[in-house]
C-alpha cells in the first residue's frame, strides 16, 4: 500500500499538481484527495479513472484506489508531527468540553465520523492568517434496546 | 484540582444552569466555559468573580479558577469514551491529509493551539442533525534561524 | 461515578432481582440494563423513576442515570477477565476478517456502535450449551465530499 | 506469510472471485474463508487442494494453509481501522455488560474463542441496512479441582 | 475486592492455617484454593459455608466468594516479581515451542485454561529440591464452518 | 537470526520429520528440540553435527546453533496467539496463588527457569483428550547478606 | 526519507564538511544545519541550491529538502541515547517547574517551538568544559473567547 | 510527599509570595526554588530553615526538604500540559540535531543533568514577548576503560 | 505494606538511624537492610526481632517482615530518578556486552538474581569520590532435557 | 549500523577471536571491546587502526568506529533476553535501596554512567563458579543554583 502512496505523490510531483488542482477536476474538496493520495478513503470507478488521466497512473492502482483501505495505520499512536499534534492537543485539552457541548445540544450521542466532512479556508488577517478547519458530521444518538 | 471540578459541577445542577447561559453571563463561548470547569483554562478576576456570583461559590474556588491550570491530564492518552474517540479517530484517519492542505495553503508550519478559538453550532437536517465544529487557529510559519 | 455503579448494585442485590427481571420491569433487554448499571448507557426519567421504585434509590443516582455518562474507562485497554478477553480475542483473530465480510456485502463502512443493539441467547446442547451473541448495528457508508 | 497471503489475494483477485463464492465451492462460511485468507485458520487438506484449483495456487501455497498458524499478529493491539475500532469499542463500553448476563445466564464461565463461530447477515432497512453479526460459541464452566 | 481479600488473609493468619489445611477441609487443591483467596476463583454455597466456619468469616464476604469475579486485574501485565516473572519468562523463551508441540500432537488448538488444573509438587533433591508445576487442560481444537 | 529458523524449518519440512523424531535421534525433548530451532536453545557441538546430518544442514547453520542465542524477542510482550495467550492466561489468574503455595511449601525464593525443564504429554479422554504440561525447577532459596 | 538523510550524511562526510562550516556558507546555525539534515526542518529554495553546490547533491534531494517534513519520527518516545535523554530528564525534573516561573514571569500561555531558536556555545572551564543551550521562543498567552 | 509539596504551595500563597521573591530570600535563581517546592531539589538545613521562617512551615516539612527525593515522579512519560510538551516536542524535533553538535564541537560524551543550571529570562520584543531559557551544563566526555 | 514501609522508615529516623548502624546490629549489609526496609526482602524471626527492639516496632510490622514480599511493584517500569536511572542505562548501554563476556567466560547462562548479593563502597579520589557497585551471582549453566 | 556490528562479528569469528584477546590488543577491557562492537563506544583512531590489521576490516568500517554513535537502541525497553532481564530485575528489586546507600554515603547524587567502567570477573567455587561485575562510576553532587 505505501508503495500506491509513493506512486502517486511522484505523480503528482511530476505534474505539479496541487490537491486543489486535482480537487478541482474530481470536483472533490482538496481533504479528501489528499486523504485518498494517503489511501485513508476509496474512489468510485469514475473519479480512479479521471486519477488516471490527470496522473497517467497505473492500471493497477487505480484497481487499487477504489478498494475500501485498510485505514489509520498511517500515523503513531498519539503524531509526533507538530502540525499534526496540535490536533491531538486540541482534543486532549478541550475533547471533553466539546463531549459537553455536544450532549447539551443534541443529547446522549456522537458527531459520527463517517458521515463527515472536513473543510480547510485560509482567513487573512493581518496580525498572522488564520487556519479555520470545520468539521461537520451528523449526530447519531445512542439507541436503547 | 479534581475537587474544584466536581465542585462547580454540584453548583451548576443545583442552580439547573447550561453551559450556554453560564456563556452569556460571562460574554464567552459555551466551549470555553466547559474548559474552565474541567480547569483546562483560566478565568480573569472579573470572570471568576461573575461565576462567584452566578454559583454561589466559595472563595478559594474563585482564587483557583485564575491559576494556570495543568492542561491535559484529564483524558486518557487514546480516550475510550465513543464521544471524544470519533475526534481522535478523525486525527488518525484525516490528519495527515489536514497537515497536507495546511502546508499547501499556508507553507510550513502549524495551526496554533493556543492563540485559538473553538465554536460548536446546531446544523437542523431532515435526515439527522448535523454537529459544526470550527477550529479556528493562527497560523505560525516555522522560523529558521 | 463508582459509587453509584456501587450503590445500583447493593440495592440489586438487596432485592435479590436478576438483570433478565429489571430488564423486564423496564420493557428492556438485559444487556442494556447492565450496561446501565456499569454506567455506559443512559436512562430517560421515566426509566430512572421505575428503577428508583424498583430498587429504592436516592434521588440523586436517579439524576446520575439520566446524565450522558463518560463511557468506556471502566475496563483496561486489553481486558485480562477471560471472560471478556475471549470478545477482545475474537477481533484479534477474526476482526479483519469480518471488515473484508462487511465491504464485500455493503461496500465501504462501518457497522455502528452508536445504533446498535445487543442481545445474547442460551442454546441449549447436550455437549455443552452455547452463547449466542447478536450484535446489530446500522451500516454507515464512508460520505464523500 | 504475509508473502502467502498477498498471494492469495492476488489469486482471488485475478479470478475475480468473492468470499461468498469461494465460500459456496468450499462448504465454508464466508467469514471463515476470509480467516483462512489472513492465515487465521487452517485449511484440511481437501480443502487446500479445491482452493488450488478454484485460484491456480502453488503448492507451498497450498501446504501453508494446512499448517496451524500464529494467529493475532495481524492487528495492532488497540486497531484503529474505524470498520474493526467499532468492534473493539462495543467491547470497551457492553463487554462487562456481556459478561454480567453470561454469568446470570450460564453461571461462571466463559464463552469458547475456539469452539466458536461467526455469521454475518444484511438485514435490509429503508431507514438503512443494517449489519447482523452472530457469534455462537460453546459455555466454558470454569473446572474445580 | 480487595478489602475481600485482605479479609480472608487476616482470618488464616489469625487461625494459622495454611492453604494446605484449609484444602484438606474443603476437599480442593491448595493452588485452587490461594486462587480463591485472590479472588480468582468461586466457591459453591457448601464451600463458602465451609470456609465460613473455618476462618470465623462475616456473611458478606461468604457472598462474595460465590459470585464470579472479575479475574485477571491483580497483576501487572509483565508481572515485575521474580517468582512470578519466571513463569512469564519460560513463556517467552519456550512458549513458542510448546505451541509447535501442542500441534504436533493434538493438530490445531489450544490447551484450555477453563477446564483444567494446576498441581504443585516438592520433590526432594540432595543438589537442591525441585519444584513440580503441573498444568493439565483439555485440548479445544478449532472448529471450522 | 530469523534466517537460520527459516533454514531449519524448510528443512525439517523436506524431510518430513517431527520434532518427535528429530529429538528421539538427539536423545532430547521435543520441547527442547522446538526451542532451539526457534533459537532459544544452545547446541552442543555433537548435537549440531548430529542434525547436520538428520536435515543436510550447512555449516555455518551448524555454528549458529553451538552459540548462546538472545533469547525472547520472538514473540510480543503480550503474545496474541491464543494457544501462547492460554499460557499468559493462566499466569494472570493463577501466577500469584502459583507464588503462595511456592512460598509455603519451600519458603521465600522461585523456581529457576534456568535449571528446568518442560515435558508434554498426551492424556486421552473420552470427554476430550488433555494437554499435561509438567514444569520441573530447581528451588532457588532467596540469599540473604 | 531515510534514504535522503542518509546520502545528505555521506556528501558532508566525503566534502569533510563540518554542521558549523556548512552553517557559514548558508549563514545559519548549525544546530538548525543539523535540523535540516535529519530533515526536521524546511530549506528555502536558495538554501537547498548552496546545499546542491557545497555538497554536489542530486536535484532530486535538493526538491526534498524544500518540503515540510514529517516531523518528530526521528526518535523513540523517550530517548535512550545518553546525550539526548538528558534532555529527557531535564524535563521530567525541571518541566514543571519552568511552567511554574513561565507563568510567574508571562501569565497562562506556553514558550513557542516554532517561533523558536536554538544556540549551542562551548563555554571553557578548567574544572570541564560546560555547554550552553540556549532556548528563545515567543510566548503565547492563551486566547479566550 | 504530595503532602508536603501542597502544604508549600498553600504557604506560600497565604503568604502571597512569588517564587523570585523566595529566591531571593534564599540568594537562589526561582527555577530552582520551584523545584525545591516540587521536590525536585534538596535544601540545606540553612536554607530549609530559612524557608521555614519566610512560610512559618511546620518543622517535619523542614526535614522533608532536606532529604534526597525520588525525582522525576511528578510528570506523565510525555507530558500532555502544552506549556511542558512544547519543551518534549523540542527534544523530539531537534533533540538529535543538539546532539551532533555537541559530539561536533565537544566530542562523544553529553551535557551533565546534575551539573547543571536553569535560567529564565523575559526579552520585551514589540512583536511578542519571548522566554529565553538557558541551560548550562557541565561537558563529560566517555570514559574508556 | 506501603505503610510497613512508611513506619520502618518513621521509626528509623526517630531513633536517628543509618542503614549502616542498623545492619551492624543485624549483623548484615547495608543494602540488603534498605532492601528490607522497601519491602524487597524476607528476614528471619531473629532479624525480625531485633529490628523489633532497636526501633520499637509494632509487633505486626514484626510478622510483615518474616513474610516473602511481592518484589518489584515499587518502582516504575524505566524508573525515572536520575540516580537509579543511571543504572538503568548501563543496561540500554552495556547489557548486551555483558552478557557477551559472561557468555565467553562462563557458556550459556544467567547470572543468578536470587543467590546474589550487592555491596557499596565509597573510593575516595581528588578528582570527585568514586561510587564501586559490586554484583556477585552465581552463574546458572542453561539446562538441557 | 547494523550491517557495522554485523561485519564487525564476522570479523572477529573468521579470525577466531575472543573479545578477552582483542582486549589485550587494544589494551582496554573486554566489556568495553563488546561495547564497542555493538556500537555503544567510539573508538580513537589509534584504536580502530589496531582493530583494521587485527581483523582485516574495511576501511570505512574503520570510520565508523570513531563517531559518537547513537547509543541505546539496541534493546527493548525491558529486555527479554534472561541474561540480561536478571540485570534489570536487580534494578527493579534493589535499585531503590541502592539509591539509600549511595544517599547515605554520598548525599544528594548520582553515580555517573559516563565517567564509569565496569569489569567482569570469575570466581572459581564448588557449589558454582560466581560472576563478579564491578561497577565503577564517579559520584556527581547535585548543583544548586
Amino acid at each position: 500500500m505505501n508503495n500506491v502512496i509513493e506512486k502517486l505523490f511522484e505523480a503528482k510531483e511530476k505534474k505539479s499538481l496541487t490537491f486543489e488542482q486535482i480537487a478541482k477536476e474530481l470536483d472533490r474538496n482538496p481533504v479528501w484527495v489528499a486523504a485518498l493520495f494517503y489511501r485513508q478513503a476509496t474512489a468510485s470507478k469514475e473519479e480512479a479513472e479521471k486519477l488516471k488521466e490527470l496522473l497517467d497512473l497505473d492500471e493497477n492502482i487505480v484497481k487499487e484506489l477504489t478498494k475500501p483501505p485498510y485505514r489509520g495505520k498511517i500515523l503513531e499512536d498519539i503524531p509526533r508531527d507538530p502540525t499534526i499534534y496540535r490536533l491531538y492537543e486540541i482534543i486532549q485539552v478541550y475533547g471533553i468540553a466539546i463531549k459537553e457541548i455536544i450532549h447539551e445540544m443534541f443529547g446522549d450521542g456522537i458527531m459520527s465520523a463517517i458521515d463527515f466532512t472536513i473543510d480547510i479556508k485560509k482567513q487573512e488577517d493581518p496580525k498572522g492568517d488564520r487556519v479555520i478547519i470545520t468539521f461537520n458530521g451528523k449526530f447519531l444518538p445512542y439507541k436503547k434496546w
